[in-house]
Parts: C-alpha cells; sequence; structure tokens
C-alpha cells in the first residue's frame, strides 16, 4: 500500500474499476448514484469506469424494474456485476474417486461430477477420469472451455508451490507428479494445485462449519488422518507445505499400525481398505467385543493425533471430516478426551460440507485467485473505508 | 495503511519524525544532508524534525570527527540517535530463579541480576525476589527508575492479553494470577507479560540460533517441554494463548508419567525434580543399564512432543533449549526420528542463547513497544522503500 503519489494514471484507473467492481458486486444491482456514493468517486469517474466494465463484459444494465418505472416515472438505470463472465472449476481428486464443481464468478455451483475410480489405478489414468468428468460437466452445463478464469485443485500430499506433488504415498504414481503442468495441458487459465485437507479447511472457513472462525484446525479423518489449518483467517501451509501431515505421528508412539489397530483377529487387517475397516465398525455395533476394542484403538488413535494438533496450534475450532466423520461415536471421545488433556480445549464439530469439502475449497482457491486479479488493489479498497 | 490524503499535518508531522528516526537509527550518525538523501525529505523538513527529536531528547548532536575536521576544514554537524534516552526491562521468572536484563533503546544490554529462587516459594515470595534483582540492577547500572519505557517479562504458563496468568502449573499460586497488574505497580511504564517459550523463540530469532528464519519451533525441554512458534516470522500464541503447550500430549499415548520413565527402580522417580533427574543422567554415563534405559525413555518422549509440533506447524527450524538441552544425546536422536517420521524434516539446532533466552526474548518484547510507540507509523515508512 502505502502513500499513492497521484502520478500514475493506469493505477489509479484500475483502483477505481476495483472500487466500483467491489460495490457492485456487493449488491444486486446499483444506479451510478448509488455507487457515487457507495465509493466516494466523482459521478463523471463512476461512469467512465461502468462504461470501461461494460465493455470487459464485467458488468451489465440490469433490466428495468417495471413497478418502480410506473410508480416514479423513467427509473435510474440499474448496473449489475455480471458473474456469469466467467467460470470456476473446483476439482478434488481422491483414493476412491475424482470429483468437479462448477462455479460462477460469485462461487455459486452450477454443475458437479463425480466419478469413483479404483484405488489402484495410475496417475495416468485417475486423471483421464478427472478430465472425463470435467467434459461431461462443462458440456451439461452449456459453459464452453475458454469461459473457466481459474481451476483449483485439491490431491492428497505434500504439494509444491509449482504445482508438484512432492510426496503423495496414498495414491499410485503421486510422488513426483508435476499435477499442476499436467493438469495445465488441459486448460488455458491458471491451476491452482492444494493439499486437500487444506482445500477442505477452505471450503469449511467459506460456507461450512467454520464461517467466521478464523483459527481453525481441519481434520480429514481417514485411515491416516491428514489435516489444515487457518491461523488469523489465512491458510498455514508451512516452511515446506506439510504442515497438518499428522499421519506418522502415532508411528513414534510406538504404538501399533493402523492394520494390528483395527484387526479383530491375531492377525493384521489385510486388504486394509475403508470397505474392511467398515465391516470392523458393523460387527462392533453388533456388539462383537474385539471389534468393539479395534474400534475403541482407532478412534484413540485419531484423538491423540488431533490432540497433538490443538496442543500445538490452540485453534478456536476443530472441525472433523472426511471419511471417519461418518462413524458413529467419533465426536464425544473426541470433545472429551481435548477437554481432559489440552490446557485450553477447543470447539469440535463435525463438517457441514462433507464430501463436498476439498472440491468447494478448491473452487474458493479459483476464485481467491480471480478475486485478486479483478480487485488487485483490494488492500487500498480496505483501508479507504 | 492506505492513501495519505495530506489533510492531516499532525499525522504528515508524525511520519517525518519516525522516517528521520528511523534513518538515524540505522546508522551509527549522519548529517543532515544523508539523512536528506536517504529519506527523500526536504532540507528544511529534515532540518525542523531533527530539531524536534533533540527537543524529545531522542536525538543529539554527535561528537564532531576531529581528524575529518582537520582534513576538510570544518565538517558538517553529525546527528545520532541517543539509545541511552531510555531503558528496558526483560524480566524472566522461572522454576529456579528469577533474572533481569537491563537494556538501552538499541536494545543493547547493559545489565543483568539473577537470583535463585526455592521451587515451593508462592506466588509474593517469587515476585520480591524479582524485585530486589531489578533494585540492584537498575542501582549498579546507574539508570533511574522513570528512565525505564517499557518492561517485558516471560513467565511458564498460559499468559491472557492483560497479563493474567490463565494457568501456571510448574510455579505454586500461579494459575489466576494477575502478574502484569501486580507488576506494574513497581514501574510506571508499560508491562509486557508473555510465555516463557514464546519470549525464548522471540529471543533466539533476535540474537540466537534463528536469525534469519521466520518460520521456527522452540522448544523448552524441561520435564514438560513447552513451545514457542513463530509462523511468518511472527509470535503464534494460538486463539487462547495455549499454543505450544505440548505438555501433556505424552498422556495420550497412554505413555508413563515422567516419574515412571525417569525411574531405575520398580518404583516411580520421587521427587521428580532436575537434581534426581540429573542425578540419573549422571548414572547412565557411568553406564548404568537401568538409568541408559530410563533417559532413553524420557528422549523418545522430547522426541515424540516435538515431532507431534514439527508435523503440525511444518517449520523451518527447530530451537531446542531449557533445562534439557544441556543434556549429552538430545540431538541425534531428535534429528534422527524428526527424519525417519516427519514428511519434511526440519534443521535441529541446540539454543544459542541458553539461559538467557526468555530474558533476552521479554527484553525484544519491550523494545518491540517502544518501537512501536516511536515508530508509529512503521508500515508507510517500509511501504516508500
Amino acid at each position: 500500500m502505502g502513500r499513492l503519489t497521484g502520478g500514475d494514471p493506469s493505477l489509479l484507473r484500475r483502483i477505481n474499476s476495483a472500487v466500483v467492481l467491489h460495490a457492485l458486486r456487493a449488491t444486486d444491482c446499483a444506479t451510478l448514484t448509488e455507487v457515487t456514493r457507495v465509493t466516494g468517486l466523482s459521478r463523471p469517474t463512476v461512469e467512465g469506469v461502468v462504461e470501461g466494465l461494460i465493455e470487459a463484459g464485467l458488468v451489465v444494465e440490469a433490466a428495468a424494474d417495471e413497478g418502480a418505472a410506473r410508480r416514479q416515472g423513467r427509473p435510474a438505470r440499474r448496473f449489475r456485476f455480471r458473474a456469469e463472465a466467467g467460470h470456476l472449476l473446483g476439482l478434488e481428486i481422491g483414493v476412491h474417486r475424482v470429483a468437479a464443481l462448477l462455479a460462477d464468478l460469485d462461487g455459486r455451483v452450477i454443475g458437479a461430477q463425480v466419478r469413483d475410480v479404483d484405488e489402484t489405478v495410475d496417475a495416468d489414468e485417475r486423471l483421464d477420469r478427472l478430465r472425463a468428468a470435467v467434459a461431461e460437466l462443462l458440456r451439461r452445463a452449456g459453459v464452453p472451455r475458454g469461459s473457466l478464469r481459474a481451476v483449483g485443485v485439491g490431491t492428497p500430499g505434500i504439494v509444491d508451490a509449482d504445482g508438484t506433488v512432492r510426496l503423495g504415498t496414498a495414491l499410485p504414481g503421486w510422488t513426483g507428479l508435476s499435477l499442476g503442468e499436467r493438469l495445465s495441458r488441459s486448460f488455458k487459465c491458471p491451476v491452482l494445485v492444494e493439499n486437500d485437507a487444506n482445500a477442505a479447511v477452505v471450503a469449511e472457513h467459506w460456507k461450512g462449519s467454520a464461517k467466521g472462525r478464523d483459527d481453525v484446525v481441519f481434520v480429514l479423518a481417514g485411515l491416516s488422518p491428514g489435516a489444515g489449518s487457518l491461523i488469523g483467517g489465512r491458510l498455514h501451509r508451512g516452511y515446506g507445505g506439510a504442515a497438518g501431515e499428522i499421519g506418522a505421528l502415532h508411528l513414534l508412539g510406538r504404538e501399533a499400525t493402523p492394520e494390528t489397530l483395527l484387526s479383530t483377529t491375531d492377525e493384521p487387517l489385510h486388504p486394509l481398505d475403508e470397505q474392511a475397516v467398515a465391516q470392523v465398525f458393523t460387527q462392533a455395533r453388533q456388539g462383537d467385543q474385539r471389534a468393539l476394542a479395534a474400534m475403541d484403538r482407532f478412534i484413540q488413535r485419531l484423538v491423540h493425533d488431533v490432540a497433538a494438533l490443538v496442543l500445538a496450534l490452540d485453534p478456536e475450532l476443530v472441525v472433523i471430516g472426511g471419511w471417519a466423520a461418518g462413524l458413529d461415536g467419533v465426536l464425544e471421545p473426541l470433545r472429551r478426551e481435548l477437554a481432559r488433556y489440552c490446557l485450553r480445549p477447543p470447539e469440535v464439530t463435525l463438517s457441514l460440507l462433507g464430501e463436498a469439502a476439498v472440491a468447494t475449497g478448491a473452487v474458493r482457491l479459483a476464485l481467491d485467485h480471480v478475486e485478486e486479479q479483478l480487485f488487485a488493489v483490494e488492500g487500498t479498497v480496505t483501508a479507504r473505508r
């Protein structure tokens, strides 16, 4: 920010455009008089800026309100932000499925596609499934590919700033994959790759359980839990993008592997997949003692991992999502144990977005990117208020 | 920040004062011509501001450099920041000792006092010992109490924003103590209370092992470890000031208590204090097998707690300080285990400041406070560069 010297007319024009766009976007539609009042700009400036925004396709004159016209004679012209001027994709790549959400420039979701994927398929096939889902999504919505302004992607693993997966043990062929670059070939707009738990915490903050909360840990509770954190409302990625990768923690305590934890026999559970685990939990609900004990061990491990996060970060709120969030009896033991061991226990709640969290967060990341470009002088705008 | 409209002459004067002070403080001393060049301000403005700063006692004309005078005739007048215009205290309150550092407005330490304290004494007596140390420190340095501009305090426990200890189990009578208010009675300047590990990480960043590193975890490794973290160069206190309070973590893993961990007999070690533990470690060095096993268990617990922090936060650097940092063989197992279990292992190093870390951090917090007042428009100044 800093001082504006007034010596750069193109910067001033951009700032004024952003201010006007911001004002229009905050309302359904507004008259030039209203925009003038809200922005503090002069009438001729507002007229010039709105004209430019109309030419750029970002603003359109709204249809006249006929009732108002009849009552008051010729009504003032009203203008609105064209949320349909561009589109965003939010993609989720998971072990068992890929998903795609299509949204307009207001972040409103206008379509979705999900495809099951076998957990053993390689990276090429997984990406092919995702591309097919995207193609079908765009086709059904009647949105041309050229209308896409940004694509967000949520994926398991540690993701580098350039969209490469530095480490991703959950998916075959994922470590070292240039995911951002591979997906970029299918789009002409920027592709932004983010860790799945990080995308999910952004989503819960935007539309879910963490609305209005700025210090949040989201736990993607699966066979090996991962987490994403907001600190002061901002995503905390860590120095190397590995923050919240707590899956290895229990190993340090010399506790058993998940295969042993979840076993109801004397042998490790093999193969360890969600289906096998679901079966253990069904047995537990039917009163099977060994299954109950296995479930207890599993929840205890989750509690331990979450407690580690909570003690390290001291968040206001912990949101539990992912596959294990659907299990009965995860929430209460978590609350009880956190209250017991944490010096200042946080609230604990379930994800509101459920399976949609990762893809929704990917939409939000794409929207953030587009907004940064549309409102490149946002800080200045905010400071004016 | 935002735009400066130029409509507020007193704000402009303050900004210009801060800019000039900043420039003078960055050098030993400077001529008005040099200040004019560095700041971009006009000569008359610089002259007026420097005059005002001299009146406020913050700037003084430096003694002429006689060599320069002889070479070039009458030399230009030079001015310097008066670091001696005020003083700061950095206080440490610990289980076994209290310590006080006295510093000038450049943060240069000009005196220190340490007092042993019995771990069983109550809050009143502990604070009395601290006050006695401060009085002796000021007396020896010849600094009047009225010269103090801010006092920083590092203490065990969770500290509220108002300086009250919300929870402090390490010291008798500490939970609920209005520490900031109690100490304020002895001083006319602001008293800033901070968790000890938080103060220590600030210190290591300022003058220690973490210079130039912005994503740092400092582990205050004692019988029950605590930690302080910098994220992006800023202290991460957590939503309720409890971030890094990892001492309870091992309880969750259903591991043994420290008393059992460190026992070399079949009975828990009692009383568990640093002396008793030191004895165990001496036995271990002499080859006692049970002591070796106890030491191994103790280090393993420390590794586990640090790993939890690292997985949650993904720092660039971990600094180990506190009492246990002095133990042989803490660093290597930590590095080895972190490399094994962390997806992106951080650097691990020992504290450079050792016992002085907490009090040094308290000085820095006091200095931060004073600088905020002197350079209240810092952000604007920075943005100008």
